[in-house]
């Protein structure tokens, strides 16, 4: 058993606002005001305003000097801008696990993506909650390739854009048909690649299953902003 | 003119122990006590808790529960991290703007580089005054850069990494030696392979130059840390 620091207060709060974000209750464009957030969650102004800065770095609102946070748009081209730079940073660490790790060493991050494969096996329809499973047990694939890579920077960087990418398959989620073949083609893709230790496999299989979430989020916008 | 909303009071105590701990004044592993610098500064310490989430961001402090801020560490393996994904980063940002502009829309970029080419002429010298002044106009064609690409993200990550990248220099300032002219010489092969279109060329530059730094920091804090 390991014990674990409760997360700070402000911590807290960036949790409770992000996930209000994310789901699509708080609105792109979306005033949050500092003292009304206090007043509801009846905590102090100062950690209303660490729990903002914490919510900018993880790209899911905006400050703006004088007026105040605002939630992030979720525009076409911010949606473009996001996976660039996104798929980018999976490509590298997909790289770099394969750059450090050969052959046998790779059989564990390979098991993990089987479990995957496994879960999607039992989950079976494309109701909401096997695909927010499914999501989530992607995310665990990469901590996995966090351990094995043992970059910090690579690794803050993609877990500061990961709301912001939750935020854009939850746009999707109730819309996503046929995802659960696709995802599990794409773990498949994956685990071959990882286990022939082969780069260029491993890129495309990510770049191809990176491409396609955007189009769907992209699809989806653009027919409920029509 | 333009004006300027100022920067916020945090941003301020950030840009402040932001510059020390780039200059080496505040030492890796140092702790910083936000009821010191509260007190030091003539600040309240919720504006001091601000500032050290802003330093965090800019991979310059850690926060750590319960113990507080302490300066980032800078070991061979951190500056590797760093070096990694800040070169693939910056080849990211070369091979966007040869994808998304071509001809004629080059030529901003190209000229800010001849720009620097004429700087580094004129500085003639390896003082550290002039280097400064070099790494400066590095970060310009940076900006420039940004704005054709506009990826907020990108820019975002990247400006997010330079304090961080900056703090390697100014380890390695002093040892400088014989960097005009391979700056000179990078930013040459830039603007070449920028104006030729020719994004094999353009990566090759970036990550040469970048695996350069990288050698020269790494060979200063080994021989400082023998």
């Amino acid at each position: 058993m390991r014990f674990q620091a409760p997360e700070s207060l402000s911590e807290q709060i960036a949790q409770h606002l992000g996930q209000r974000i994310i789901s699509g209750q708080l609105r792109p464009g979306e005033r949050i005001q500092e003292l009304k957030v206090a007043g509801d969650l009846d905590v102090s102004r100062g950690s209303v305003r660490e729990a903002l800065l914490i919510l900018e770095r993880r790209h899911l609102i905006e400050i703006f000097p004088r007026r105040g946070a605002v939630v992030s748009q979720l525009t076409p081209a911010l949606v473009n801008s996001l996976y660039d730079i996104y798929i980018e940073l999976l490509c590298m660490l997909g790289r770099k696990v394969l750059e450090q790790w050969s052959g046998p060493e790779l059989t564990g991050v390979v098991a993990s993506m089987t479990g995957i494969e496994q879960l999607i096996e039992q989950a079976g329809s494309d109701d909401a909650d096997s695909t927010q499973a499914i999501i989530e047990a992607g995310f665990d694939v990469m901590r996995h390739a966090y351990r094995m890579v043992d970059n910090p920077f690579l690794e803050e960087t993609l877990e500061n854009f990961k709301p912001a990418i939750s935020r854009t398959y939850y746009v999707a989620l109730e819309n996503f048909r046929g995802e659960i073949a696709q995802t599990r083609r794409f773990f498949t893709e994956l685990g071959n690649a990882a286990s022939a230790g082969d780069p260029v496999a491993l890129e495309l299989a990510i770049r191809e299953f990176g491409e396609h979430q955007r189009r769907q989020v992209l699809s989806i916008l653009e027919t409920r902003d029509a």
